[in-house]
């Protein structure tokens, strides 16, 4: 019924963080980390681990956007059970400071995530490679491939071949457009160069497909998967994480504590912040684009649901380009 | 891109009045009748065709539960296009009044899908053929077989075979419990009775996998696809039709229409009547469960969000029947 080599990792609080501004309360990030804890999820991801700037000002971003070392042994501090997952945060190519991470021995943090376009794929795989140097797990993951041209993305592939430092690289649906036999194609490409138990998936759910797409990846193979708490997210949000562990059947797993802290944080959290699918999101999925006019249209609370107006507008004629 | 054997039934008013009696008003329904319409959307489903009785008073259950002659007439002429799909009504076993069917030639309904559970399939099949010999279109929807024992599938299956006035068999995720492997499972097994080009696919979205399960069945070779507008359907609802007119690309199908009476119809349906994924029906379809206890526990206002209490009612150890 299920396959140990599976992974699941939680990004509950980085995904979930893209639509508040990582503003979550250090109770409810308590919360989430104990639920993990308790469920017996293997990985779980804080936030960003992003350097201060005139971009990215503290005064701005929430605390989980900098995920300072003393802060996270807080977090892990506060959760007194035996089983504790493995740690990750996320990097942003450009605004990071590696020189100022800390060897792995000194840290809580285990695994560092690298997010990038294809275009900066040798930049991410720089920053790879200096993140295995300090002794961390390491992670690729190329945004927004769907969008891209498969010949850099294969030569973006080509270049990931080369870098055993990386121990696993990320397919992400970055726009939730992806069908399964879409799924089965981008795989089928990049086990070509990485063999497929090295590969993660991360979805988004804009054509609620993200749980769908995920079980897609475990069909043909692929050990990594992510997922956050309710699906929380940017826009349509992401594959829901007690969906996927009603799906595993892995008795190391335990979707109790992760109902409970739906119950007890989420159920709240939704009367003030908005994710999941809803038309909007459907059809920039649809279209293979980017959130940013879906989210952008969905703040409008008096056209937030007016999908033939999106619908329009994103399809209209002066946007032929031909 | 696309097949062109796939047919798309849409069953909104059909689906969609179980969560209100079917007591959508006639300007409603034409607003749904048309946009079907210039969607160029196969078939149309506009409710149940049941007699009257005890159990269902016409002071009780609206108008779409018994698809008078007459009223469907009133829908058919208030639209003045020039396509016009073909009509379909519902018969539940038991509740159907078949001598005062009409002969198909004086009647504008084309097909009559009769839905049965397993046991009842032999009922069901008396039904097509008394439908098929009054001239209709026919289909046997069998439900719930998730929940069935599988020799009790195949012994139905088997009667399914001999009867050749059955024009299409439907696989139904009554509880939206399937997963793609399994979907693929169950079509196997009905194909080794009937051809895969006659079977259909009614998909429940509990487990955010209404579409990509319909999505799976074209894969495996289904032509006959049931969805709803917005998805609109007991419980979680159903396949979103406009999800679906996006992934086949047939160039027959607009699906500008559909999100035209979303905004102008649906949103306001939103504020009056609920239907759509959620945690709570989310559990009923990982556990293969009828939705009723979900509906009913999502029907008290103040705990139908409490998906950990509802996970350890439908999960306490006093059900366990060892």
């Amino acid at each position: 019924m299920f396959r140990k080599e599976i992974k699941v990792l939680d990004c509950t609080i980085r995904d979930g963080g893209l639509i508040n501004n990582y503003q979550f309360t250090e109770k409810f990030v308590k919360a989430v980390y104990a639920a993990i804890c308790d469920s017996g999820v293997d990985i779980i991801e804080l936030g960003k681990k992003l350097m201060a700037s005139e971009q990215y000002p503290t005064s701005k971003f929430g605390p989980w956007n900098y995920c300072d070392e003393e802060l996270l042994k807080r977090i892990v501090g506060s959760y007194q059970g035996k089983y504790k997952p493995q740690l990750a945060v996320m990097y942003d190519i450009g605004r990071i400071d590696l020189d100022g991470l800390l060897p792995k021995k000194d840290s809580v943090v285990d695994m560092i995530r690298t997010a990038c376009y294809v275009p900066q794929v040798d930049k991410g795989l720089d920053v790879v490679k200096r993140c295995k140097d300090k002794g961390y797990l390491t992670t690729l993951n190329i945004m927004a491939v769907s969008a891209a041209i498969e010949t850099d993305v294969i030569e973006a592939l080509e270049a990931v071949a080369k870098v055993p430092e990386m121990d696993y690289l990320y397919l992400v649906d970055s726009y939730g457009s992806y069908y399964s036999e879409q799924i089965t194609h981008m795989l089928k490409l990049y086990s070509q160069y990485i063999p497929v138990e090295k590969l993660g998936f991360h979805g988004h759910n804009n054509q609620q497909l993200g749980f769908s797409n995920t079980q897609q990846c475990i069909i043909e193979g692929v050990n990594l998967l992510d997922a956050t708490i309710n699906g929380i997210g940017r826009g349509a949000g992401n594959c829901c994480l007690e969906l996927l562990l009603g799906f595993l059947k892995n008795p190391k797993f335990d979707v109790r504590p992760i109902y409970k802290v739906i119950q007890e944080e989420f159920v709240p959290l939704r009367k003030e912040i908005e994710w999941g699918y809803n038309d909007i999101y459907g059809i920039s999925g649809v279209l293979n684009q980017h959130p940013r006019e879906a989210m952008e249209f969905r703040s409008h609370k008096q056209k937030q649901d007016h999908c033939l107006d999106f619908y329009d507008y994103v399809t209209r004629q002066d946007v032929n380009v031909e």
